[in-house]
């Protein structure tokens, strides 16, 4: 496989062809055209085979990808099935949607716990996770070996507990606080999910397309 | 102001800006450099002149921008603080943790009612708003001309429910049922929140970053 480094763009739209390929194994279909996965998932056949050449050559003229391979191809490289460990910080309205909403199962990720500092939360089980003390965390943190935390919790707090992470040794943060965070120097992975960023890309094509009428 | 088609990635980094720019007007800041403002996003003053040289010229050499001006062209483009009307489809985690994470007053929306179908939900209030009878959506959306709706409902019933949305003249869909819903060739806008393709998107930094060490 090429070493290169794929563009963000092209890794975010990955998930989506690892779906359709999904739903095509299911059905037992061993091998499908560029046209008919650009189908499937909403694009051009040059654009697939465009992404799909940022990571080596799968199709062949005339015979199209190999569903497998490509499934295989694609699950390396968005680094899924390694049994990563995750932990959710903030056990809040969010942090129950993300747990209620993510297939962690499907892609063998294991939700070890969650924290919360707010008492009456501790003790309770939320999607099969138990809430401990916020103050267990640093040491649950080395003792597992987590590899990714999930940050559902308050803005002002936000990237105090970013430092505490990395200093525990997390490799990876999904920061729902809606503020940005910084891993610093460290090698630190972050992605973080800004809804009202995405509300406001809405309106702004509501926006665009009344000024065109 | 320009009347080209802004691209997606500068109308994403939009808000951020503007959080900076509301963060500065509260300061009482009337002017600021790209330096300066790149600095607290985190981008390169190139880039920031480039991205705002796409929406016409606000800049000025040696003196820089002007937060009032700037603030009024973004909230413009985006389209907030027109008083839009929105409703929420689904009332269970992931719509509750939607209205309470957002902050719709602070762009002037009106979050009208949510509905759903589950009778235990009908009657309650979340974060101030009303969940009423899936069955009383389309008189409502009609006789208060919604704008904008929230899908927070099941992925298998979202295609039927978004072409109801679109018969009865809604304009925007923000979308989180994981699945893709189209706006056929409607002129409606669409912008799905994919969660756990941002989640993957992760994987994939903690992944690469491994294998380069």
């Amino acid at each position: 496989m090429k070493k290169t480094n794929i563009s963000p763009k092209v890794i975010r739209r990955l998930p989506r062809y690892l779906w359709s390929l999904d739903d095509l194994a299911e059905a037992g279909i061993e091998r499908i055209s560029s046209g008919e996965l650009a189908e499937r998932v909403g694009m051009t056949a040059s654009q697939i085979r465009q992404d799909f050449s940022c990571f080596g050559e799968f199709g062949q003229q005339g015979y199209g990808y190999n569903v497998e391979t490509l499934r295989k191809a694609i699950t390396g490289i968005l680094g899924i099935c390694k049994g990563y460990k995750v932990i959710l910080l903030g056990a809040g309205r969010i942090g129950q949607a993300v747990l209620e909403q993510v297939d962690f199962q499907r892609f063998r990720f294991h939700v070890l716990s969650a924290f919360d500092i707010r008492p009456e939360r501790i003790g309770l089980t939320i999607c099969d996770v138990l809430v401990r003390s916020e103050e267990e965390m640093d040491d649950f943190i080395r003792e597992h070996s987590v590899d990714i935390a999930i940050l559902c919790i308050g803005r002002t707090c936000a990237q105090k507990v970013v430092d505490r992470l990395i200093t525990n040794g997390i490799r990876g943060i999904w920061n729902f606080t809606g503020v940005e965070v910084s891993a610093g120097k460290s090698d630190v992975a972050v992605e973080s999910v800004h809804v009202t960023d995405s509300f406001l890309s809405l309106t702004y094509q509501i926006n665009r397309k009344a000024a065109e009428t």
